[in-house]
């Protein structure tokens, strides 16, 4: 609870810093690359996890491994491209957003969450995965799930 | 870790924000009191701890249950004060600073975790007790410990 309030705190301050919903979650999604780059290591240390073969297996170790050490909740995953490189991560329920009820209405564009798309992209980077990772449904939109989007680009070179 | 880095870039971006580390502490305290204010229902839902019946219980609970369910540390108590409202947390370790190795040259005033500080105000002040609560040593600093006094005012009414 301590990081979902400090968390909050963080997003108030850059609501308050920039008046553009995109400005914020630019800055959440960059904020996140960094915090992603530096946490990878203490994910592979503490999960002592073995290299992934896959797309596929590395969407689940996000989902299962990951996400569980840091958040306590586990998404479920689903591949959404015959290619094999698209992935979704579907929240039930988003422990970062326990104490918001719902987004004021000036503040509609903003992906209150984006931070976690940053940490992911930046911590796969770190094990040469490129990848685009995007919010798709948003249940502080009103959608009916929270919906993360993970597609990797290529594989860059080990 | 997740806590102590989103930590870390909320303490970044009000350093952009504000030039004077005294607007820079006196923000992380402010910011601390609203999360104080709202972590004491967690505190107090999963602690089940009964009521404290001096200052001194008082403040061995923030020590050795609140810092050890939300950072994992249990510092040493203290008391510094022959009125005995006057105490002394003691950190050997700070996993708040994990990854800070030292304060620039120019920010050599900023409490870097004077959140909190603001915190344990606010979460002291709904159990209505009023405290002053600021850092008096900072390994960030160079001191040998980090050292939080907490100064009990009155007790509020109940």
């Amino acid at each position: 609870e301590l990081l979902v309030l400090t968390y909050g705190a963080l997003v108030a301050q850059l609501c308050k810093d920039y008046e553009k919903d995109e400005d914020v979650n630019t800055c959440l999604d960059r904020m996140g690359y960094g915090i992603g780059v530096r946490l990878i290591d203490d994910f592979l240390a503490r999960s002592a996890v073995r290299k992934c073969r896959s797309y596929s297996e590395t969407a689940d170790m996000i989902a299962q491994v990951a996400f569980k050490m840091y958040l306590g909740v586990t998404p479920s995953v689903s591949c959404s491209s015959a290619a094999g490189n698209e992935f979704s991560l579907i929240l039930d329920k988003n422990p970062l957003v326990d104490f918001v009820e719902e987004l004021p209405a000036e503040r509609a564009s903003l992906c209150y969450c984006n931070l976690l798309c940053g940490v992911i992209r930046g911590a796969l980077e770190m094990v040469h995965l490129a990848a685009e990772v995007t919010f798709l449904q948003d249940r502080l939109k009103g959608d009916a799930v929270t919906e993360i989007g993970i597609t990797f680009l290529r594989k860059a070179e080990d």
